[in-house]
């Protein structure tokens, strides 16, 4: 699977799962499964997921973006130590801002620890005022296995935070694993540190350097290639659309069986 | 400590935040500490982490609930098989309702697993229509240390999670230990089994016993209990206040330094 077809199938996935509803009744209806019951398809596992960060149901109207509008875009790296980027749907270099993600000192133990403030994330995202249904992506959450469970239980934490609080405050998330937007700015060599996470959003982003300059701001830099890379996501499946083109069904089940949706 | 004082004691603080904020000014203004920092006390730290799960910022009157309002409150159960109970101000038995956490099936590597339903979650607590501010007593994630890596994450990512929602719905959250709300009804002996949750719960809402029947309705057993708690501590606090009593600040300080907060 080529770079391209790997970011066209989640941008169609998402996108169809927006706009197209009325075609796909399998989806619309809800259900549960029981392991006596008929089996279910990954792909309907993957769509009923995605589904579920989505803030309109499936076969509804209300507050649907499609593809052919212009679109606000959110990139999220949410470790503790991350940040939200906003795309603001004129797509100039000025649209772009970004925000270190809040967050706030609790004891766990006898250690003091950093968690997320959800009160002051909740509040940072209302300043956005971005319209309903806006896609939020978000770096899916993947432990290093070397990582300790204190580390898993933080990397779920925060995951989880942040998508409870985007999906209650109307943003539609869509999950992309670091590997996807990392390969897209060929970041994912063993050898990329975080420094060429910042030389890229520099690059991508200059009148927002200055902002990029520490090695600290690594999280920034994320956010921003997240949401650069969502953003690109859309416009491809714009001309995608626009040629009549489309990804088809036995590569969508290929892709499914092959990645972690966690 | 005795169980009441523990009691008293949280309820004390959660109500302190949402009632005295006017005299306590180190909590309206927001600040970061650097290791280089003066040295925030325990006292503070907690009380700037339950700031954070609450939506009115310190200081502000909007939507504050105050211990002497009739109360609505929430009880959360947050594992993925768990359940949110809602008590209704009249405190009477048939002003309680428990609803099984919504959720959804993924695929996690070839595996197939439940999470939690996000969007679901924020749509039913929609329909609640629960006045802004109300208290949501949630268990606060706990994994066992002989749970594996995965146990732990989505630990925390079913926590975050439900914070998340709750937050940005309007809910002010309360985690309350297993310890705590068991030793109340005398479900933390070792001996104790989800059953007995589900006989304490159907003796205290005989009206629910018949969504309490199969040993799956454990999670709406613990929801019903937990809510039960909060509602206990809210009346304890009324009691407290009345007669003039208050938890000193030596027994507060002595409990936060005791206990974890996750």
């Amino acid at each position: 699977m080529n770079s391209i077809s790997s970011k066209l199938f989640h941008s169609h996935l998402h996108l169809h799962l927006l706009c197209t509803a009325k075609s796909a009744p399998l989806s619309t209806s809800k259900f549960r499964v029981s392991p006596k019951a008929t089996k279910i398809s990954n792909l309907q596992l993957k769509e009923k997921w995605l589904d579920s960060l989505s803030v309109s149901p499936l076969g509804g109207d209300e507050g649907v973006i499609c593809a052919s509008e212009p679109q606000w875009v959110l990139g999220v790296d949410p470790d503790v130590s991350g940040a939200v980027a906003l795309l603001k749907p004129d797509g100039s270099v000025s649209s772009a801002q970004v925000f270190d993600t809040p967050n706030v000192k609790v004891l766990v133990g006898k250690r003091v620890r950093n968690r997320l403030d959800a009160r002051s994330i909740v509040q940072l995202l209302q300043t956005f005022d971005a319209p309903h249904g806006t896609r939020a992506y978000i770096e899916q959450s993947n432990p290093f296995p070397q990582d300790g469970k204190q580390g898993w239980w933080s990397g779920g934490y925060t995951y989880g935070l942040w998508i409870g609080v985007l999906v209650a405050s109307g943003f539609s998330v869509v999950p992309v694993t670091s590997h996807e937007w990392k390969n897209h700015y060929e970041l994912s060599r063993s050898s990329s540190s975080k420094d060429d996470s910042r030389e890229v959003a520099s690059a991508l982003f200059p009148s927002l350097s200055h902002q990029l300059k520490r090695k600290k701001d690594h999280g920034r830099a994320e956010a921003l290639l997240i949401a650069a890379y969502g953003r690109g996501l859309i416009e491809q499946m714009d001309q995608v659309d626009s040629n009549g083109s489309h990804v088809s069904s036995d590569l969508f089940n290929s892709l499914i069986t092959e990645k972690k949706a966690v």
